[in-house]
Formats: C-alpha cells, sequence, structure tokens
C-alpha cells in the first residue's frame, strides 16, 4: 500500500511516497503518483501512453464513479470522500488531466498499472478539491478509497468493453456515412451498363449502379454484424474482485455498481451471470475483433475492386475515374494514383493482423485471469480508430468523387461476347453459340452479327440491350413471351 | 459443351467424350465425365477427393434436386427426365456414388470442377434409372438438363451453406456432450476447494467445482455463438446464376428452387436480397470462420489449463489426474502424458491457421466472384469435422475420468497466504497484513499465526473456511455481521 | 512396457498384446502393435495417416537403422537382432509396409504414438525375418530393442527433419522448373513492349520479356532462400534422449548413430551443440515455413498478376493469353477461366495458414520440450507438397502455354501517356508536359502530337521506341548525346 | 510540379504553394510544402507521423545526399545546389528537423509523401541555406533538384531497408546483452538440480542452469538468423525509378549513388542484379519479419516458462523467484506478478500479428510495384523497435533478479520417480521398475526404497546424484564400468 511521508529534505518540486518497495520521488506536478511511476519505468515499450485512448480513459473514470457510488449506497465510504471522489471522475469524463494517463499502452501486469495510473490520478484530484495536497493518501486513498470493493480484475476489462462499445459507435457512424456514400453513386450509375466479370473474365452485362449498391449492401450488412458483436461486450465482471467469487465485495455491491454503471454510461450493460467465468474469459473480444477482421476483409475487396476498375487510364479498365488527391508521380507527368483506396487497404491489413494478436493474446491466458488484456485493449483500439478513419476518408475524399466513362462501359458491352448469353432464349442456344464463336474468330460484336444474319430488328436489339433488361434479365422473359 | 460420339474403334473398357477443347476416353465404370476428368488432371494438388467432404456432396446434390423440381414447376424439362434426374439425387443423398466425386479438394476455378462433377455423375445415374449408356447426353445432358437455370457460381456457394449448416449441428452436438461432461464434473467437484490463481501466483481460494463450472460455460456461450453465426448462412443465392442478376433464369426460379431447397433439407433457407452482393460476398464465410476460431482458442485455453492442473505427479500442480491413455515413454517407466489435451490443442492451432486461409481466400475476391471458395470450403470442413472430433474425444477420453487431489488441495488453501484476504473483514486489514508477511518470512500457515495470536478461534476459522464461503465469499459477511 | 502372452482362446485372427494398461487383441495381420492401437483409438481426428507422408515414414525408418548399426557398434545389441532389425528398417525405406503407419497425422503426446507405430512395425518385420510369430516380443521388443538408447524426442524430431529436407528437395525441383518455364517465356517476349504499371496506373514501358524476367528471378531467389533455410534443419537431436542431457545413453552413441545416419541418408547431418536446447527448440521449423510462406507470397502474387494481365478477352488488359484448361462456364458459352493461377493462389493461402498454425505451436512449447511437434510436421508436409504440386501444375499447364498479344501491347505503348517521360530528354520537360496534356484532354497520341509539331521525325521516333530503348531506357542517354 | 507564387494578399504567417491541382497557404514555419500538405489531409489515419521513426527519416535523408552527390559527379546538378542540399542532408542526419517529418505513418500511395515530404523538408533547408525565402522553389526544386533521377520507388523501398538495418542493431544489441543476462544465470545455476519436465509432467533430472543456458542458446541462435536475414536487405533498387527500367537516369547513376549511400552509412550496399525485379518485390521484407517473428516465438516460450516456473509462491513450481517490480494487486496483500514477463510476452503477441500484416501486403502487391510499403515499414519498425524494448527490460527488470530455490529444487529431485531412469543401468530396469511402482503408490522417495532395499549405499546414491551426473548422465556410465 502506498502511503506519503514527509521526507525530511524534500525537493521543492517533488513530493514523496512510498509502497512496499520502498520510497521515491514523484513530480508535484504529477497527479499519478508512486506506482504509476515504478509502471512507467518498468514498461518503456512504445512510448505511446494510454491517454492516446481517450475513451479508455473515460470509461475507466466511469467505472470509478460508479463504484464509489455504491460503496456509498452500502455504507461503505462516507459522503465527503465519495462526492470528491465523483468530482474527480466527472473532470477526468469530461476530458480534463488526459495527459495524467501516462502508462504505456503495452504493459504487463493484466491492466494493473492502468487502473493504478487511474486510481492514483482521482485521488489526487479529489485531494485537490478538498484542499489537500497531492499525496496526502491518509485523507483520500487509491487503494483504500478510489478502488475499494475492486479489483483490476473487473475494472480493466469492463472499462475495456465500455470503451470498445463507444469506439464502435464511432466506426458506426462512419461506416453509415461510407454506405450512403455508395448509395448515392448506386443512385447515379443505375442506369450506366457495364461488362461483370467472373475470375476477372468477361462475364455478363451489369449496371454500375449494381456494383455501388452491392459495396453498399456489403458496408450495411457489417453494420449489423458489428452490432450483433457488440451485444456480447454489454456483458461485465464488476463486482469479481480478484478471481470472480467477489470476495471482500459487499453481497449487493454487484449489483449496485452495474446499476450506476448503466445510468452513468447510459449502455444497457449488464453483470455476467457467472463472474468466475466471466473474469477469465475473452472470448468477447476474440469474436469483435473478429467480426471487425470481417468488416476489414470487406473494405479490402471493395478497394481492391476500386483500383481495378479505374486502373488506366489507357492500358487498364478505365471504368470508373478516381479524384485526384495528390501528384503520384515526380517523374511521370500527370499521373494520379488510387492513394485512399491503398490507405484503406493498409489498413485492412492492420486490422487482420491486429486480429491474430489478440486471438494469440486470448488463447494464452491461464486460469483464473488473462493477463493479456493491455494487448488485446491496444489491438482492439487501433483497429476501431483506424478503420473509423478509413471509412470517413473513403467516403470523402475518393467515393464522392468518382466519375463514370459510361460510352465506354456502353461501347464495352456491345463489343463483349458475353451479351449473347441474353439472346440464347430469343435466338435459340445455336445461333447463340454460333454468333459468339464468329465474334471471337473475326473481333467484331455480337450485336453486328446479329443484324447481319436478320436475326432480330435493331430495335428489337436496342430494346434487349437497354439497362434495365441487362440487370435484370429476368425481365427478357416477358419479350420472349411478346414473340 | 460435351457430347458423346459413337468413335470408330472404342475401348472396350471406355467411353468417348468431347468438350470444346476436344474428345478424351473416359473409362466406362465412371459416372463421371470428360470435365471431370480434365479437372483431375488440372488440380493433383492433394490427392484428396471431394469425396471425403460427405456433407458437401450431399448438399450438391440437395441442390441439384431442388433446381430440377422448380425447372420442372415452371415447365422447363420434362417429366421423364425430371424423374431421372430425382432419382439420381436422391441415390446420392442417401450416400450412394460418394465415390465418384474424385475432383481435388483444392481447385482452380470457383468450384466449377465440383459443379461439373456433380453435373457428370447425376447425368450419367440418371440415364442409368432410364436404361440409357452412360455418356449418351442427348437423352439427359450433365449442362443443358441436370445444371438447366444454374451456375456453378449460385449452385457451389449454396452447397457449400447447406453442407456448413450441417457439419455445424455435428459440431453442436459434440460441444453440447463436452460440455455436459464439464458440467458433471463440476457437480462432481463442488466441494474441493483450491487455490485460485491470477497471472500464474496464488491468489485467493475457490472451488475445483468452480474451475470445471467455468469450463461448461465456455462451451456453452460458443454454443450460442455458432447458432448465432450459423444463422447467417442460411442466405443463398440460388437464382443469382453467372454475377446476380439471374441471366437465364426464370423469373419465378429463384424463389421455387428456394422452396424446393427448404423441403429437401429441411433448413429454413431464404433467397438474398441482392443477389449481386451475395454472388461475391463471402462474409458470411469469414464470419462463421471466425466463430470457430473463437472455439478453438477457447478449448485451447481449456486444455492449457487441464495440462497445467495436472501437471506433476510431484514436481508440478498436481491438483487433477487426466486418466492414462498410453503409455507416455519409452525410457521413463510409468511417465503418463496429457494426450487427449494436447490433440485439442493442435487442432485449435490449425483451426486457428484455417481462419487465415479463410481470411486470406475472402479478401482476394475480385468483382463479381469469389474465385477461391473451394479452399474456403476446404478449410471450413476441415474445422468443423476436427473441431467436432476433438470435443468429443476429450470428454470420451480425459474428461469424463478425471480425479482430483482433494486433501492435496485443501491442504495448499490451509497453507496459502491469499487465505487471508478473506480475514480482512474479521481481524482487520493491519493484522492481516501482519499475518501474511510473517507467514511469507517463516513459512507457516495463516490459521496457524491466527490461532496463536488467539484471533479467532479454531471453530470459527472451520466455519470461515468451509467451501461454500471460501467459493463464495460474500456470504463471509453474514459472518462479519453476527460477530 | 509391451508383451504379448498366450491367451486361452486366441481368436484365429488375432493376437493378443499387454501393456501397462491391459491387455487387447490386435489383428494378426498388422504389423503394428497395442500401443499403435490405442493411438489409433485415442486420435480419432482426421482419419489420415501417417502413410500419407511418404516422407516421413522413411526418415523414421533411417534413423532407426542408424540407432540399432550404433548400438551394435557399442556393444548394447547382439548381431541376430541386429541383422533383423536393420532388414526390416531397409524394407521400409524401400516404400515397403507403408500401409501399416496408421496412427492419425494430427495426434497428442509429441509425435510417441509415430514413434512407436515405427518401433512396433519394425519388431514385427524383424521377428518376420527370424521366422518368429508377431508378437514375440521377447525376441525383438519395439522398446528394448527398436528403441534402444532413444526417445520418442529425439526420433521424433530428428525423422521430421530429415523428411522435411526430403520434402524441400522435390520442392525445389519444381521450383527449378517452373523457374526455367518463366526463363523461357521470358527469351520469348524480350521484345514485346508493353506498358508498365504502378499502382495499377499506367507508367512508363518496359518489355513483356522483362515481366516475365521479373519472375524468373522471383523463384531463383526463392530457391536460395530455401536452401538457405534448411542448413538449420541439419542440425539434429539424436542421442538427446528424454530432455537432452542424454540420460541412460553410451557416451559414444550421439556421435555414433549421426555418423551412420549421415550415411544412410546421404545428409550432412550434424549433432546439434547443446542437445538441452535442441530438444525443446523448434526454431527452425518456424524459420523454415517462414520461407515457405515467403514462396508462397511471391507465387500468388505471380498468379495475380497472371490473372490480371490475361483479364478479359476484350473488358480488361488482355495482354496474354492462358492456354485453356477446362470449360469455364456452363452459362457462358465459349469462357475460359485462369483456373491453373487460382488453384496456386489456394495453395498459397493454405501454406500462410500452415505457418500461422506452426507459429502457434512453436510458441507453446513449454519447458524441456515442445509436445505440438506433430502439427508442426502435418502442416510442413502439407506446405511442402502441395507447393510442389502447384510449382508442377503452374509450369505444365499454364506458363508453357501463355501467347501475347503483341500487336495490342505494341498499339497500347504507342496510346500510352507515359511514353513521354522517354522524351523528356529529348524534347524537353516543358514540350513534354504540354504533349501529356493534350493527349490526356485529346485522346490522341504522343508520338502522334510529337510528329505534328515536328519535335522528332518519324525516324528518330522509331528508333526511340525500339524495345531495347524502352526497356534500359539509359540507352536513350546515347541519342540524346547524339543529338 | 509545385511552385510558389506571390499571392496578392499572403497570409502574414503562411506562403502560397502551388501544384497541379491548384493553390494552397502553408504556414512559413514549415519547411514541408504543399504536397506535404495534402498528404496530412488524405491520410488521417493513425496520428502518428513518421518523425516516429528517427531510423527512416535519418536513411531517407541519406539516400537524398547519395543521390545528390551522384548527380553532381555526373554533371546534372551545379555545386551550389548541390552544397545546399548537402548541408540540409546532413542537417536531418544529425538529428535535426525531425519534427518536420509529419505525414501518416500509414499512408496510400506507396511513400510518395513520404518521399515529398524529405524533398520538401530539404529543399527548404536548403534554400535557408542558401540565404532564400521557404518555398522559392525556382531556386532549389523539391521535385526537379533534391528528387532528380529518383523515383519514390526506388528512394523509400531503399529508405526502408537502410532503416531496418540500423533499427536491426539496436535489435541485436539488446539481444545480445539479453543473452549475457541468460548466460550469467546459467553460470551462478550450474549447481541447481532439478527436475526436469517434458508435455508438464516430471521426467529426468537436469540443472538450472542448463535450463538458463537453453534461452541463452536461444538468444544466440536467433541473433545468428537475424544477421543472415539482414544480409537481403542490403540488396537495394536506387536508380531503378519508376519500374526498375531506370527511365530518365544517366547510365551511370545507379552505381554512382549506390557507392557514395555505401560510404554515408557505412553499409556493404548493393545495386540489385535486376531492377525490375528489385523494384516489385518485398521478399526480403516477409524473410526479415518472418525472422523476428522466430524471435517473437522464442522470447514467448522463455517467458511462459519464466512465468511458470515462478509461479506459487506455494502452489506452484515456485522453482524461481522473479524480483519484485512493482505491487501486484490492491485486494491482495503482498502478491507480486511476474510483470515483465507478461509484457515480453504481449509484445511478441504484437510482432507476430504484424508479420501477417507484412504478409498480407507483400502478397498483394501489383505488376511492377507493391504500393503497400508504408505498412510494411510501419509494421516492421514497430516489430523491431518493441523487441528491442522487451529484451532490455527483461535482461534488466527480470533476468538480473532472478533467485533459485535450490533446497527445495533438490527436494524434488529426490522425491521425483523420474530419478529411477538414471538407476536403470546400475540396479536393472526390473529392481527400477518396482521401486517406480512403489514410490507411486506409497508416495514414498526412490533414494529411500533403494537404501531401504539395500540396492546401493547411501554413499554410491550421493555420488549418483551429484550434479554433474544428473545433468550429464552419460557419465554415470563410468560409474556404472568402475562397479
Amino acid at each position: 500500500m502506498t502511503h506519503t511521508s514527509t521526507s525530511p529534505h524534500p525537493s521543492p518540486t517533488s513530493r514523496t511516497e512510498t509502497d512496499f518497495m520502498g520510497t521515491r520521488d514523484v513530480p508535484d506536478t504529477a497527479y499519478w503518483g508512486i506506482q504509476t511511476l515504478r509502471a512507467k519505468e518498468n514498461f518503456p515499450i512504445t512510448g505511446i501512453p494510454i491517454s492516446s485512448y481517450p475513451v479508455l480513459v473515460k470509461a475507466l473514470a466511469q467505472v470509478k464513479h460508479a463504484a464509489v457510488l455504491a460503496n456509498y449506497d452500502l455504507g461503505l465510504i462516507d459522503e465527503t470522500k465519495k462526492d470528491a471522489i465523483v468530482r474527480a471522475c466527472l473532470d477526468i469524463e469530461n476530458g480534463q488531466l488526459l495527459d495524467q494517463f501516462v502508462v504505456d499502452v503495452i504493459q504487463g501486469g493484466a491492466g494493473t498499472s492502468t487502473n493504478m495510473n487511474a486510481n492514483e490520478v482521482i485521488a489526487n484530484r479529489a485531494l485537490e478539491h478538498l484542499g489537500r495536497s497531492k499525496g496526502d493518501y491518509a485523507a483520500i486513498h487509491p487503494n483504500g478509497d478510489v478502488n475499494l470493493g475492486q479489483s483490476t480484475n473487473d475494472v480493466y476489462p469492463s472499462a475495456l468493453k465500455i470503451a470498445a462499445i463507444n469506439g464502435a459507435g464511432q466506426l458506426l457512424e462512419a461506416m453509415g456515412y461510407l454506405r450512403t456514400a455508395f448509395s448515392r453513386k448506386a443512385l447515379e450509375f443505375e442506369d450506366v451498363v457495364k461488362v461483370g466479370r467472373t475470375q476477372l473474365q468477361d462475364a455478363v452485362p451489369m449496371t454500375l449502379g449494381q456494383e455501388f449498391s452491392t459495396y453498399a449492401v456489403m458496408v450495411e450488412e457489417d453494420e449489423l454484424r458489428v452490432k450483433e458483436a457488440l451485444v456480447h461486450l454489454h456483458e461485465i465482471n464488476l463486482g469479481a474482485t480478484a478471481i470472480g467469487t467477489g470476495i471482500n465485495t459487499h453481497p449487493q455491491y454487484a449489483a449496485a455498481s452495474c446499476a450506476h454503471l448503466q445510468r452513468i454510461t447510459g449502455l444497457p450493460l449488464a453483470t455476467a451471470a457467472n463472474l468466475v467465468e466471466a473474469t477469465q474469459d475473452c472470448g468477447s473480444f476474440v469474436l469483435f475483433s473478429g467480426t471487425l477482421k470481417r468488416v476489414a476483409v470487406k473494405l479490402s475487396k471493395i478497394c481492391n475492386d476500386l483500383r481495378l476498375l479505374s486502373s488506366g487510364p489507357r492500358a487498364g479498365f478505365a471504368e470508373i475515374n478516381l479524384p485526384p488527391r495528390q501528384a503520384g508521380s515526380s517523374i511521370m507527368p500527370g499521373k494520379v494514383n488510387p492513394v485512399i483506396p491503398e490507405v484503406v487497404n493498409q489498413v485492412a491489413f492492420e486490422v487482420i493482423g491486429n486480429d491474430l494478436t489478440i486471438t494469440m493474446a486470448a488463447e494464452a491466458g491461464q486460469l483464473q485471469l488473462n493477463a493479456f488484456e493491455p494487448i488485446i485493449g491496444r489491438s482492439l483500439f487501433a483497429s476501431l480508430s483506424h478503420l473509423t478513419a478509413a471509412c470517413t476518408t473513403l467516403a470523402d475524399h475518393c467515393i464522392d468523387g468518382i466519375t463514370a466513362n459510361k460510352e465506354f462501359l456502353r461501347s464495352q458491352v456491345e463489343a463483349s461476347i458475353g451479351v449473347v448469353t441474353i439472346l440464347n432464349p430469343l435466338i435459340g442456344y445455336d445461333a447463340a453459340t454460333s454468333i459468339a464463336r464468329q465474334a471471337l474468330v473475326t473481333g467484331r460484336s455480337v450485336t453486328e452479327l446479329v443484324l447481319e444474319r436478320g436475326l432480330l430488328s435493331a430495335e428489337e436489339l436496342n430494346e434487349i440491350l437497354r439497362p434495365e433488361h441487362l440487370a435484370n434479365p429476368q425481365d427478357s422473359a416477358d419479350i420472349d413471351v411478346q414473340q
């Protein structure tokens, strides 16, 4: 346990704090204390502090906020301390003191250092609200008061889940924004016929609107899957303390703290039915990350398509034009590259890598606790925030400005051999096959050959090759019937 | 298109078939034909034929069965052909002709070879039912009749999904079986107190029953997650044909074939709302595999624990004993190893690898079709069948025979320092800390020291250390209140 | 230890064997015995027996062969037994009895079951050579004689390494074969100019020969990397026995058995300097698999390119034509798909998944032994054999038959804007930029505009646009100098 | 191309720059220009600028430095410009202007934005050295002068490789430091006997010194593997320009710039033999990352062992004690957790995830360039720097302070049943087996039973159980011989 002693010759700009390992000077400006100091020294890994995840810091404060209210309800802490701690939590929830969350995002100890960082900052802020000096832990103690009835093992995963839910909210907003951008383009391009392709070989006609509509549907389905995966993150283990048996908590603490946390976060959180299981289980993170991986796979597929469809300008597919965003080359004048889809591809590769990191960390958990939750949190927050940025930048800087080479696309449909497929019911399979072969050998177009052979009139052909027929060829059965 | 010609000097044991590339001899015993022959030659990769996935072969026959019924309903095929094709499909659905599905499980062509293998086997079987020779495709044609109104691009993913659903049914049965085994042990061990551990360090007491109950809950939650992921596999794209525009299908075909397929499979299948999207999207496979990965992660975690808890017999945790299954060593007499958990760990590692394969294949799909569905299918079926076997063998050959070293476990609780935590509310934090330190330094037990100091009576200590208090320590608050 | 007793009423077709767990009937035709029987029952995972890896079975026999010779040299086994065991090993090395290796490829027990399967088959074959009955283990004992001085923990990884080296030999042959196919095409296409692309956008000219030469170099570099990684597989731990301390081995055994094994295999094997380390370390497998992953990444990249360059025939890149291998679609007449590159892509995805499986298995090894070597072996052999098949089928069924659309490619170079880059030193950067812009806006070609403006003569342009200049543009500096 | 114009009403604190997309204000304090500004806006992904990789920024400056010297040698740039650019490069090589490298670490465009950021900063610094205003690009132009004869496609991968080599140098230093720490412990513990374990079951005796010596060997072998993988990073493609054909470079430029770069970096760099291949190939990054993955696998394995061996203090293996680094729990007094190995495990999981990201990025490269090199760089630098920190913190904060529970370990050896294995040659296998069984059933020790039965004298037993015999049991053969 930590205490502050009055050292005989204290530094004018530091205070002295003590824990079971000894005594250390802490800068007097710091709201964090000796345990945070030790963590900073123990984990000099990335140089990136946990303050880089504001959603996590806010969630930690919310959990502490709920805990102190529950303790007060149960008569375990007095009103003065409670009020000071609540004020300190609210400060952090409102974005203050973010720079005091200084421990490294990759850390040992199952999140203990993050929890202690929060306990110390809240205690010292509460002391300040009481007009006391930082470090006066006899008045408000980081462990004895701020962490009362809690353990890192229930606080930390609960905060991770709340933070992930809020991070996912931002992602869902960005996904909806991107979906809308695709939908607008689907509408804009609904009359643009083009050659559909399977296995990169020319297949049968479709519209460019269908292509973009597909992307809108993909994103929409992923939004639904993310929401489904989020459901399981609402199950928390607050009240489990060390290993889920709730040792040293009041019988009503779990329910009381969860109720407060629901109100504070506005989220429909629930206490897990089996707290021993919930304390060691990282399954909901694995599934959630797996869903983010699916989002990444789809976004990457879409961006692969966009880069392919815009390849050229002359020796490529040249179906669409992405808006230029920056000079593409210093050596080749006028070259413009698909930089926005490219950055989204790279975010996708990172998210897929993060999912593996999370998988390995989850698998490595032993017995009553998974010690590797910090890397799970870090990987998850990176995936969430980078995917959010990727969706927004893709919508704003790429999709909205896409234009189609309509005439070129129509000429390709007319030149394509696959268009013969739609004529099967009208001119018969044998005639269709014969025309397809002649087209391949001579390089001439199917329509030209159909007209030359007098199989259909120009009017009939025009009717059949209207976009709505090509994209929804079942309608052609009606034409067939009318003949 | 394939045709059989009467070659002037046919081999007595083969027939001649023709496709657009030329003419080939096919063994007369073979129900498969020239396209299957070419696929066998093109893909000599694993030597493992698709017959090794009976769920897939059956699903293919069910799809063909539904398709021919829909075509008959719509007047597109006559009754004689329909009856013969239905009989052939039923034969395969009932497990006949499995050895005729000979193309390699890893194949190019987006499943075309698997679809053609089915078309040829069904056509030749139907011809046989009509009393005709194999290869008499003028009577019943693999493409023109068996594949009528279909494309590999809608048949193959639909069959993959039906097969995955059925494979998952077997897995769910095995998971339920394993869960029950864990639950039985949870009940058997509900009074066995032991030391709980966090980060592999002694923490506070719990029961061995809680430990096994945790495993039951983990499996149960995973069963629920698998069922949720399965929902999305019920959305099929039959009727999409080549790219989802349904080219050359009757307007009522998609609905009619789906209705027949529902009845034949007994599954609540549904036609996707956007068939263009559904034809290129592998998201449901990615999510399903991601869920299997979660199952693997949990099973591996559980098996890691079982191997750790049974480590010893003398220089290990020695909490439980796994039933011996085979000699563990030729060089160390009497050594018995945890071979069953070990094989489950390895299946888990394979499933996690398969998930990556599926992820990469899904990401690589381009434009209107994912050409890499065969490796997705293969990886998925391997994961499903190996996980099923792993769950069953774990239950039968390991869990059922586990015994606990009860006395040793109780003695460890009594010797543990963590037990002091539960005395905090009774003897005060300061006394508890003092006793903890003395215990660490002297190697004596906490209970001994408590008795020596006269802090609690032997009866009180016995009461507090009863299993139900240790495992559910909130009850100790009642004791506290009574004092 | 296993013994055969004369049961009172033995089955006419079975014999009775005994181990520490009890007595079981073994089919009399089986060369394997009771320990193999138990393993078959314990691990019903894949249904695929280890006989599917002939390289592993042969390597096991070679290790046993070397061990018995070393034991004989050291006076630990008599000549009669030695001769019989050597004959049995040679039978297996020559491909006999392969079907007797029946334990599952995924198994618990660190390979013990595979080792025991070998010990039992060799013992019973040796007994047969001595004119004795199978199961007469008093004469030759699977453990006491065949496994003498050995442990699974040194035999199994040593055999895995020898098998991997031999499997890699086959892969290297296939890679060399593929490289040669690329080199032939590089030569054939050395004069075919085309538009090079970066980020899928038209860049500057190159030759198709350079493109294929690149693939040859990629494969060649990977051959070198595979050979380098193989070096580390030559370090074996035979003589380590249980944990590397060499308990119960003769001081000269490690050296003697390694010398025999070198001679038998023809490989420059060496005993690891630190046997304790070597017995628990799977690093050489991780690195070797990582190198196979690199091969997979490159092959996949090459096949992605081949599919892209052959996209079309009309609405794609249409640079090259892959030889048709099979009908591509039942619904679209004449469609031919890139099925061979597609199958290679899928093998690549599998190999990358296998590498993850191996990584996880290696990471999970604890203390003095990695218990998960069987899944490492399985994944490695799958990667090796599938990559070998992929390289061969790619060379035979795809590369050799590729043709180029030379005229179309040249016309694209002439139409491309990027060709202006090479004119910079000749006509000046400002004129080049002006022409590039005009070309983009008007759709006219750079050469046309250069001629129209009289900046260069037709002869000069022809000279500059000769393939050798485009592909090696530094030569144009010479032209520059001449002007 | 970028130009600075005199805008009619320029902001007092900004300058105006122009590129092909238009005109923008750039803060006058910024050394970067309009292209960097656009990149900042296009890629708001991570918020982490490339300045977080000082090794990359320095390497970029070194490449630019070499390029301008080569251009000067070849008469392509005048002395004044050359001198100013060299001074600017040296400033950056010496650590100045780091904060001017502001583009996001995840970016589209194959590194163009990073290259342009460098070109602009160097140009403006060079202008400053000439006494000119920032943005006066007519005097020194970012593209025309600083990027002369270069392309992102050769500059960026060359800089990535130099940076990776230097980052690897730091890692190798840290690995050597860690290896030394293990070696010291190996020596310290060379007489500490303990029970070796296979598959977590008690096996035969060894020394704790052997255990730590194993870790030293593992790290040492990985150092060698890293060095081997580094060799391939020394092959650069400077001079390739856009696609490897070297378009618009002087024939001697590649050789000249490589020679300068060798001298500037002090590294034995070499120009790739086939520049077209080298420009599109990411194989050396894949292999290097695969080697870092191997390092991660081994470190994770070692840390898993350390956590296991230090489990306890009472209900665990309790073989060794890790030095306490921070309080482990607020709720359990005196609990200390293995936080340092835990953080190393987490770094390992991250590195394995990064390797997957790199693998996917490398596989996705198309045709003449891999557009995804930025994510390869980011992942590689994260792996390198985090592994370096992990090795150092593991040595300093964990290994150096480890102590052994020697008496407990010796008592376990004496109590172990596995010790009977070493008596096989002395008392015979049958007696050994009988004693092992009696020990298991009665719980008594093997030594006790041997003495009781009079099989060996106490002196003989003491001699046999000396550490040097247990750890190197082949010596016991000498005892055997003497008897």
